[in-house]
């Protein structure tokens, strides 16, 4: 509970009724994506850059936790108030200022939903990329504060790859901006980039300058099918090697399969041990060649049918299982636990082994899905948390794959972030030296820890 | 002159003759590609990273300056050693350690060649696009410290779109690795990204991982001629407007021409006010249509010539003249004053005017070329050092040349770093509060100021 002194400083700076403390309130703002829920003290919502950072000269001036929020789709627990204190939510920053065709940028506020982004930015002719699964219902703001990916990433990159400046409010109530409009080469330290996928931990981000490309003329989707998912593992290793860059290049497996066509009845081939599913663009010409290697190839390394779309409905049906996934899952049991450590593309095939080694020696339910041209394979534990035995055997999993994804040359998150969920996890990848010193960037920043505590750097009394 | 027992611990570390103090050595390393020149107190060649981190200790235990050096090409003065101390020459990590086709990325050590880096990864049918200028002479290390570009930017980015991660080390001889082999998605906030362009301030780079890609099949180049250089400009804004992206995009204006030709002697058009010229990459089919439609927008944005070549040697010939610019300024004036203030794509007729009224004003030869592609326009002064009163004007011209790039929305820097040349203006394009952030993360990774003092913070003792 947030002491009076404080409260009463925050509805005089905001107005009357403007924080809220009723438990409504707090419980609709204790959780995101994950499975951790915390309370925060209170819950206040931002309307301009002034009002953020005249809640941030309180917070910072009493010590009291921030935690920036947008649509709360967050799947490493970035938006879980651990230590209370104030979510801030950021939705009401719903403005596109303006897309600019001509130098091929848009303004954007970071309470904007992505896929609304993405359909003005095509309205004009351009394109943004990312795309988050979550794309309908997560904000821009929290798709640069995780660093969100998608589909796309294994063609187009990622978020960071478009955000080209940014205005935040740092914790002592002062704006900062970084980057420009200018594209391409700005040369000395990128702050920018420091700061997409800091996870709200440096500064509560009130604008964005995104970067724009142009639209392919063309896509065309294809499914190839496996009776064993190694041989779906190595096409997508040929794929790469072979010089072909899908737009995306998708891997579901049996078990994936056979959860979505228990959810939608779709007469999906369930018998089949994995599907890729393919998307390729460009002119009509490059999308024609693309699609006949890429066809070769998935035959050559296995595949026992391949099916190409020519229509857009065609297209959509292919494309529904995909986006069916994690709906599918939630039916076979109320808790999903997706990860998304990512390896080298060519270490795929045994990622997929050790993954279902994994889940063997601990006998736990888990379906591989996701962005395998990334080389992000997306094993999801399908488990109860009510379940206090089932959800010790989980976190061994969990720690098991992280361990086999870093031993790979891999990465411990894709595209979620670290939040809490990795957070444990960060010294074994980054090492002693470099878990130091991007803790002592976050001091720079933050240096009294108001800004979302326990995220990214474990808080020893958490764990 | 460093002290004794400073240079006698250096020497107990390296050996016997490895630090060098002669007249020789330290004017030898005394300047680099500006103009402006100071003698260190010793110079060290350092050949492996356990003798940087030695090297590093000393210095960090006695607060003496290391300035780190690869071949000493830059042109914002980053490896002139300000405030004396200690040279580090890094030329002896010269090896390409791998260059792995299947997951295509190369480990190499800091000290290798730009030039002989692209070509053994093309050799291996891959590619690495950043083309620097100065490739043939400038090392990777140096490239990554001061995020080289190129001509080829405009498609392809700078150096920091190719840097996957690092090998550091810190003042107190401590070692980072950030980064990692896995392309894509790399979530949280990025390391390798932030030292990408740090200019040897914040730790001395001894391994870098970069990811590579594929090799375009075909490629071909195109010659615009323009009467009026406003109409070069132009079509740069109509061509990136269309949605052509062309490999580059090279703009040089009429006294560039003049420069050339008197240099060469190969029958440039003198008469002509500005050249483009710009190649497009891809499939032959995409080659082909690009062409088309390039030279299209050329001719109706008011180029009288268009010029394209079909064979290899054409395609040199009409690339000789843009190579050869630096050696004919070279004949004009003793000193270039070279800079890369950037601007947006469609602000580049504006600024091509500005810059032209900048050169009136001070009497100063100006001549004009460079990425037109990136909104870089490379605006050079060819000057004498020696001649102090025309000096003074260079300087009020550079000062008035950073405040017109950046009141269009620009930067300072395209891809040369700040190094002491563009250290006072540095608050000018980031704000107070961006400027003490940037110098805050300085102190993190380098408290006692030892790294590369004077580079991108100005020393207030030393303007």
């Amino acid at each position: 509970m947030l002491d009076l002194k404080i409260l009463r400083e925050l509805e005089e700076t905001l107005g009357r009724g403007r924080v809220k403390t009723d438990m409504e309130s707090l419980i609709s703002y204790s959780y995101d994506g994950t499975f951790q829920e915390r309370l925060p003290d209170a819950v206040v919502k931002a309307h301009d850059v002034s009002e953020v950072s005249n809640i941030m000269k309180i917070s910072g001036a009493y010590g009291v936790p921030v935690v920036p929020r947008g649509a709360g789709t967050g799947l490493s627990g970035g938006v879980v108030p651990l230590k209370g204190g104030i979510v801030l939510e950021m939705t009401a920053f719903n403005k596109i200022i303006e897309i600019n065709m001509r130098n091929k940028y848009a303004i954007v506020e970071p309470g904007v939903y992505t896929n609304d982004f993405a359909e003005a930015v095509e309205k004009v002719g351009l394109f943004y990329p990312p795309d988050p699964a979550s794309s309908k219902s997560s904000t821009l703001g929290g798709n640069v504060a995780e660093c969100a990916g998608g589909p796309r990433g294994v063609k187009y990159g990622v978020t960071k790859d478009y955000v080209m400046g940014l205005e935040l409010v740092l914790p002592d109530g002062e704006i900062l901006n970084v980057g420009n409009m200018v594209d391409g080469e700005t040369g000395w330290f990128d702050l920018p980039l420091l700061l997409t996928g800091s996870e709200g931990t440096l500064g509560i981000i009130t604008k964005i300058i995104f970067r724009l490309i142009d639209n392919p003329e063309h896509k065309q989707t294809l499914l190839a099918k496996y009776d064993q998912v190694i041989d779906a593992g190595k096409t997508v290793s040929s794929i790469i090697k072979n010089g072909v860059i899908p737009t995306t290049l998708e891997i579901m497996d049996r078990t994936t399969i056979q959860a979505v066509e228990n959810f939608l009845k779709i007469g999906l081939d369930t018998e089949k041990d994995a599907f890729l599913l393919l998307e390729v663009d460009g002119s009509k010409y490059e999308v024609a060649k693309q699609l006949e290697q890429v066809k070769q190839i998935c035959l050559e390394c296995g595949a026992v049918e391949v099916e190409t779309a020519s229509t857009k409905e065609e297209s959509d049906r292919l494309w529904k299982a995909r986006r069916s996934i994690s709906g599918a899952c939630g039916k076979i049991n109320p808790t999903k636990i997706g990860e998304d450590a990512t390896v080298p593309r060519s270490k795929i095939p045994e990622m997929i082994v050790r993954l279902r080694e994994i889940a063997k020696k601990y006998q736990l339910k888990m379906v591989i899905f996701g962005h395998a041209g990334d080389g992000n394979l997306h094993p999801n534990i399908l488990t109860d948390k009510r379940n206090s035995e089932e959800m010790e055997r989980v976190e061994k999993a969990v720690s098991e794959l992280f361990n086999a994804a870093v031993s790979l040359g891999g990465t411990l998150s894709g595209e979620h972030g670290i939040g809490y969920m990795k957070a444990p996890f960060l010294k074994m990848e980054m090492g002693e030296t470099g878990y130091q010193t991007l803790k002592k960037v976050k001091e720079v920043f933050d240096p009294k820890g108001v800004l979302n505590p326990g995220k990214m750097f474990m808080d020893e009394e958490m764990f």
